[in-house]
């Protein structure tokens, strides 16, 4: 396994959506009776699919109507709903920036420190809605963080930072103590992103109850031509997959991962648990949604950085409702809406009926020529 | 036979017309003197070309002029043929529609329902032209209208849907006996689209007279982005080459395989020939015919899917007559016309006799960086 | 050797220009003491490099020119100087024709048929020059050409088609005796295009002096698209030299091998030396040169082809003297001027005295990522 | 080792930075606590970056304030600095030519003659900053102008051209004995460039302290497309420093290898060290600073070559001072500045203390479809 890069060197190949795709087996089944459903801890969802902790994407509104369609939204504690009392407006700051200034503009906003009060509050707005609840931090600030929000009564606590490891190693703070933060939750703790069967081994045995997989994939994150950092997620997700099913053999415990980034259409979503994911997170694609704060507009989470910032503002542009989004009807032909009808019906053609069986379809390596050959079309009819 | 894409999950390699290409052998043979027939049941056709069941290109009218050229045009007996009186005023709204508002306006027409006495009227209208006449419908569909189609007179009856399997499994309504159906139609019975050895083996021992291969590659289609499923047409057409070699040596019946989608030029058609197919069925070069009720426009079958359109309407021009994108005179060097001159020719410079001998020849992994650089030339030439 | 492409099928990766990149040994050479030299029967040059038989290319001008510079271009027999007295203003009409109507344009002007002694006229001017002369013509009427070059002075004869071998098979007409044809002529003949290495060692046992090598990769070429043929260079100069070698050494004659085609830069040049070339056929690169008749425009020999024509005009200016771009000084930086001191320059740095020392240096597999995103970034600078 | 290109011929493929990508370990670290120098000779640098003798990168201005960073430029005794009294208005001049005349106004420039007295006074005016000062001359000069730049006082003399080898052929000039220069200075001694494990070696026992890896790869290099000639960074990396290793093994000399050329991101140098490299050397990134003399143009060494430029002038564009490239803070996302911020923050990412452990990360095998796509993106917004 692996290929000669140097004298002395080799390099494993590693694979990424675009490069594959799902074949259909012997037999197929009517969409309309998959079961797409999966579960976090002891809590049950209908549609495997988490709205990414991203500004542009989840406020408590965005949470609440995404909960009550069957997901799980993740309202992130290190942004503006945090740090302003009135996010829209900080919000409308951001979309309103040139593009040569957004990042700037992003940066000058998020030196505005987080105040917990307004924590509390965002926890119990999404509350009030009925719906499960969950917030995410970076690990400098998970055990407070944690604390507060498991009293404010949210139901699942993700902590999450670009490259997470069990060890991390420095001489000046205390590193976070997964083991100790997992004991002292009542609620799930999901942590990631993490790459790699040992890595995500490792996790697993502290005690978490999800892992989200993927660094450097993303539409709105620059990781890999900031850092060199990124493993394409189809290998990814493999790798994880393998560790999970490891530990659930040895433990009993099954830890559910969730793949984190890089999907732009429903087809990648499809590939994704076809490559063993329980769930997906999905930022851009909720970015179009009406009901997203962002107004067509996203960025990551590392964009604010104000040393070293991994992302772009994207416009990404409203394209329909949430619902028409999850659920359809698509106006759309291109894997942008009904991402569940889009998974159900990819299902029934290949002929599984859950997201376990799912993850064994066969997968083959097949590279989207075809693609770049339409958008090419596109470009040659428009200037040529 | 495999790669490595993460661990414990290995993917095979599966290649498509753009990345493979044909190879002379030490004998070459006059062009006029080859032979590019085939045979479907006991219906022999000097052109070994289908052309798709799109609304954009066959129509009673196409459907006459085809057949009297030597080739097979199906009419969709689920399109607007059989949906509307007077389709060429429909199909003038398709034409007419913005890009932004064409799939949403052939999902509204779609909406209209089926009429049995026009399926009726349709097969008349085509057999009064003096040819063969093919007809299609999904598979849902397909014992009522194979029925009907059967009695009004049609030659063949083609069951099509993205993806067909012998079995399909559903609770909520009963699904379609391949094998009945067979025994119950005089004419031949050709059912598509399938890709795979053991697939394809399964439907032939329905007993099927054709079998159509291909899932995802057409231009006009968005099954890979929207689904995530698609095989390239090189291995598809290889593999199922292989299961009806393997049937015919064990039951000594032969079921040609056509390959179906994702031939962009004359040069593809050659490709397909030369992994296996027996016939291919093309669309988006018919829809360039001044005699395609189109008018240049051609759009896919699941693009009028009312929750999950999976297809693009695509402006392709009109280029030439159908007599000149069959058998030239070629006033263009892409090829696009002459598609049987170009089909003779290789054979020529090939040096095989017939379509069984086009079979066997040569293939070679070489991706077009050519092809593709051309283009970059164009647009470099107007933009930089 | 082979990749599977499907069930019980094999496919033989080749590879392009592109897709490789030559790698310096352990000694440099002043590029001043390299030679450049190769023969041709008993004739020798200095410039390793053919004018390709391209009417946009070379006339008699041209070749009188090309020859007193060290090089050998070839006069097509079966063109615009051989079916008009007047050529230069035949060749106006061409470059004025709008993109859309050019192949319609050449097509209608090679229907005047080829006059004799317009064959003898354009011999004795070149002769007259004082340079070697060489001509070609197509098999169907080698014979005779053959005949009337060698009487009127010619020096060599070229016999060229799309894909030629040994053995043609035909009904209708007698095929091309090679045997024959070399036997009955006093001058070097050249043979081609062919590929592989059975073809390369049947046409070399018919006695043929040369062999042009390569199908389908020129630049105004479109046999791949129209016709599915076509190998890519590397590999087919490999394939062919390894023949050559061993045809040497079963016979002690040593057939040279000119790569014909796909050369767009010096660096492919610099390349097609290293897979194994003796010489090389260049035209392209040619019509930018002032004195070319095209006056930079120049188009393919199957472009004319009244029924499938195979090539396209291409625009691609006048960038500088026939001295310049043979010899330079370069005023351009992209490999497209002084190609014989680019070559000179190569040799130096991969530490070759000779082009047989050439034939062996190290070749690597290393696709040019870098050159597309270089017309990428240019793009972007103009449009983003 | 090895794949077959054509009958007879292997190949070897080999990697550039577009294609790898780097994956993190089980441990992360503070990346303020991690160690980015290197060593050279005795002299020992905080940052491991060279900036390149490019005549609009490095002026004697831009050698004190990058030597006051941490780092070492190297000064070109060949180019503008050294040929001209004022060398700030011929730049101008280089800058306000037109694109088409560039190369030709560049290669007039370049004929002026170098100054002996130029040299000593541009390495006083470096020395005079108190900075470390590096100068480069081509083999043809370097006993000359070596013995000149050491009494100046200069700190290590670099020896560059395109390919460098131990033995160099000519029998019309004596050509560079390195042995004998090696012993001759007291200062460091850098070569290069150079490609391949025996090269490396025999350049290694010569005596010199530092060694240049890399050629054809840079943004203003065209060597590939002239002369076909060039490696992919990661393989030439690897190799050198297995070269390097090895011959640290057998003698107790530690020779640092410095990739040069290629690197376009952050991301890109993160993974030159990945490779093997002790150091990199940069271009085109500090072309971009505002203390750069080509105020955002720059162009290759070889761009003034009279006869055969290989080198285009590339306007890169001013976007910060030199300490934000360096050391941020950031404010572009695209890995174009705050270059060691980003080393470090990898480095804790991948969880290594210092280059050495940064040598032996997990490198992949992983295209950047992706980044294609963004462009893609940006290309289809403006222009569809």
């Amino acid at each position: 396994m692996g290929m000669w890069i140097g004298i002395g060197r080799k390099a494993r190949r590693c694979y990424g959506f675009d490069e594959v795709s799902l074949v259909p087996g012997k037999v197929t089944i009517n969409p309309e009776e998959v079961d797409t459903g999966w579960q976090l801890g002891n809590l049950k969802f209908e549609v495997p699919i988490l709205a990414a902790a991203m500004d542009g994407v989840v406020d408590t509104k965005f949470a609440i109507a995404f909960g009550k369609l069957g997901g799980l939204a993740v309202l992130n504690l290190e942004g503006i709903q945090t740090r302003y009392e009135n996010p829209d407006e900080i919000i409308e700051r951001i979309i309103k920036a040139s593009p040569g200034e957004s990042t700037r503009v992003i940066q000058s906003i998020y030196q505005e420190p987080i105040k917990e009060n307004l924590i509390k509050q965002r926890i119990s707005e999404i509350k009030n809605g009925k719906v499960v609840c969950a917030v995410s931090s970076i690990p400098q600030r998970a055990e407070r963080f944690g604390e507060i929000a498991q009293k404010a009564g949210a139901d699942v606590f993700v902590i999450q930072a670009t490259v997470t490891t069990k060890k991390h190693i420095s001489s000046k703070y205390k590193s976070l103590d997964l083991n100790k933060i997992c004991q002292a939750m009542k609620i799930p703790v999901v942590v990631g992103n993490s790459v790699g069967y040992d890595v995500a081994l490792e996790l697993m045995e502290t005690g978490i109850s999800g892992l989200l997989v993927g660094i450097g994939p993303g539409a709105a994150c620059t990781t890999r031509e900031v850092l060199g950092i990124g493993v394409p997620q189809v290998t990814t997700t493999s790798d994880t997959a393998a560790a999970r099913d490891f530990y659930y053999k040895k433990t009993g415990r099954y830890v559910p991962i969730i793949t984190d980034g890089g999907m732009t259409t429903s087809g990648d979503i499809c590939k994704a648990f076809a490559c063993g994911a329980d769930s997906v997170m999905v930022g851009s694609a909720f970015s179009r949604a009406e009901e997203a704060p962002g107004k067509g507009f996203h960025w990551g989470m590392a964009t604010s950085n104000i040393n070293l910032p991994r992302g772009t503002r994207i416009e990404a542009g409203i394209t329909g409702t949430l619902k028409e989004i999850l659920f359809g009807p698509s106006r759309l032909d291109d894997g942008s809406q009904n991402l569940v009808g889009a998974l159900r019906t990819s299902m029934g053609s290949l002929g599984v009926k859950n997201i376990r069986e799912m993850q064994l379809v066969e997968v083959i390596i097949a590279p989207t020529i075809k693609t770049e050959g339409k958008l090419f079309q596109q470009l040659r009819k428009k200037i040529v």
